[in-house]
């Protein structure tokens, strides 16, 4: 029966079979001490000679469970017996128990497969899968259903760009932007409050850090809302839950990285600030007269509400209507019922009121030069019956990122696919 | 302050505000009846005139709140006044408030945004959201972790045909198929157990009511396990979580199909019979020697299994080696550590041990007449030390249909893509 390594404190002067991976190997001679690692931490072992085993192997060993303030946990085993359930090669290709800020990211990336065992690296994601959670709690909690829709679809709501075509039996499709046609489909059919968790693709040329052509979107959309002031609430309440729940929960994986949640109780308190405000706090903290809100500014502004708000946050909203899909809600002044949520530094939500009247709609198309022609499931939602609603989509590798203070999103990105890279 | 449909009984007496779709509207001279709908039911309103709202429009209205033991749901609304919030065009075209079974399936498809109001569809997608939320809670209070892959890959694991392909920027790649590879390289980085909730892909030109092109795959991976059994004893844990969690929440979803979980107890009984044994109960049953385990043979299977053991499900271990995947690890006699998992007649979850040993892979990989030659990504998850580990997949789409006993697995299919169908 397997004694997992946090469960050897319990354990401790009874013979224990632990399993994992060698992590790290020290022979002193007469004693060898080695690092077992497996899903709970990491212990050390203490064997009377030198084992036959490689860094990587996967082992069983037995022996009695002791205490020892100088071993990383505080437990060690001693051995009585070792099994390699699985012998690792030698010329492991990728430092595994090594600090992964001395390799470059490309390396990180090009050996994934191994990569991944590093506890830093794997700690990422397991900080991801803990936003994964409280994302779906929180909504669930909220009365919102979940639902899952295609990710083929035959024409781009958002337009016809920056889309990937799949060759579908004899015709073409392509590979969804989002889920937003769908998600308002759901809203309109009487859910009124769903969320979906899928992939999204981005067929742009963009080599930045903040960029990947496929990630994962936390999408949202809610109906019966006032405005997209109930909507930056319902994100209020969502990133509490996150921030709670990896406060709570993830404490090692955040050490790993140096890394501290902002306090939830915070997120009340993120500043919303008009596009035009937006710009004025910009140019003031920086010195330099800004007219568009660019990355340089998006650090600004979150620098900003830390000083102001005690959390480097910031909802923008009233963005110019041409700068929004053509589906978003007009406001006056040809502004827009949209927002986004800035989060040190980086934008990690769009979201927006959503047109939901046939007419302002077909309007709006007019107003964007698209043909309605070809729309007719989408137009169909709001023909027969549509209550206001709006929505948001979080990118999931871009919060892990800014969670953790990752240096690039492609760190937050299990397997990330950029122009180049489309492997492992 | 809007009043859900499910809170008017504690708001009897009361002032109150609703606001959903016109479900039926029935006007008897002096006074008129309407049923409104919202995400939480179905309420009669009751108005001293006819108002001129069409089917499906959305309103919102305050009256009083009054019990009516006539009333669907037991709860009426005597309106003092009705606004209109989207008025609904006359030419309604899928009968919303009719029974969907007296309308062809290609009907409800071809008018998907509509036809997903019905109110007894959109319960098939409710009970979709509780198997979601039921597999993640369970496999989560077992120590596995969520992870999200890439759909984007640049060969398949499973042999190159039967994949889409992409066109991505000025290269090609692939729709997975499943996430196997990266399920793999995850227990084998240490987190052990891990779980995926994602789309996956066959590019085969089914033409049948269990086949869809895109569906939504439950993945499962877990490493120090003995055999096969110990997955079935997982899947076994997870299927009575979903029936359980489907029995307490969705009680009214079922009653819309007529459907009844099975007794979560009874999961512990399912049998589990050799491949071999099963053609023979497949052969006694029918009174028809089989060689093959076909979907008649699965039917006849499961109907035995609810006569024997009080349940439409059977494990089926053991088949043969060049009838599984080259990653299935091989058992005795060219059999294979192989299962499925047959429920109400049909195949939702196939599964197996993984070779975990870089020897005993390479040696498959000839056995199987592949190249190992461009999978050196997959091949160096084994190199370097790989715990003994298995898994399998249920398909989402599959499990619903049977639970709520559909007639195609389209219809649990919130935007099915088949060989011809590529909208909405």
């Amino acid at each position: 029966m397997r004694t997992l390594v946090s469960e050897l404190a319990a354990r401790v002067g009874t013979d224990v079979q632990v399993e994992g991976w060698v992590h790290r190997v020290r022979d002193l001679g007469g004693v060898s001490f080695l690092l077992l690692r497996d899903r709970s931490g990491i212990c050390q072992l203490v064997l009377d000679s030198k084992p036959e085993v490689t860094l990587e192997s996967v082992i069983r060993v037995r022996g009695i469970a002791a205490r020892n303030e100088k071993a990383p946990g505080g437990m060690e085993v001693r051995v009585t017996s070792l099994e390699v359930l699985s012998a690792a090669a030698a010329d492991l290709p990728f430092p595994v128990n090594q600090d992964p800020g001395k390799t470059s990211l490309e390396s990180i990336l090009d050996h994934r497969m191994i990569s991944l065992r590093n506890p830093a690296i794997l700690s990422i994601f397991r900080v991801q899968a803990a936003i994964l959670r409280c994302f779906a709690e929180h909504l669930r909690g909220q009365g919102f259903t979940e639902i899952k829709t295609s990710k083929l679809i035959g024409t781009g709501t958002e337009g016809g760009t920056g889309l990937f075509s799949v060759n579908y039996f004899d015709s073409k499709v392509y590979l969804t932007q989002s889920p937003q046609i769908y998600k308002q489909t759901l809203v309109a059919a009487g859910f009124e409050r769903v969320f979906e968790i899928g992939p999204a693709y981005r067929a742009e040329k963009h080599d930045t850090p903040r960029h990947i052509n496929e990630f994962v979107s936390l999408d949202v959309e809610m109906a019966f809302i006032e405005s997209e002031q109930d909507l930056m609430d319902l994100e209020t309440g969502i990133l509490a839950a996150i921030f709670s729940g990896i406060g709570d929960a993830n404490g090692k994986d955040l050490e790993a990285w140096k890394a501290t949640v902002p306090d939830p109780d915070l997120c009340r308190k993120i500043p919303r600030v008009s596009h035009d405000e937006a710009r004025e706090i910009i140019s003031r903290e920086t010195g330099k007269k800004v007219y568009e809100i660019a990355p340089e500014g998006e650090r600004a502004l979150c620098d900003w509400a830390g000083k102001t708000a005690g959390i480097e946050a910031a909802f923008v909203y009233g963005y110019p209507r041409k700068s929004r899909p053509f589906y978003t809600h007009p406001a006056e002044n040809n502004r827009s019922k949209s927002f986004d949520l800035l989060f040190r530094g980086l934008e990690i939500t769009s979201g927006s009121m959503r047109i939901n009247r046939y007419d302002m709609l077909m309007e709006n198309l007019a107003a964007f030069d698209l043909n309605p022609e070809g729309m007719a499931d989408y137009l169909s939602i709001f023909k027969y019956g549509c209550p206001p609603h709006g929505g948001f989509a979080i990118g999931l590798e871009r919060l892990t990122q800014k969670i953790l203070g990752l240096t690039s999103v492609k760190e937050a990105t299990l397997f990330p696919r950029d122009r180049k890279r489309t492997r492992p």
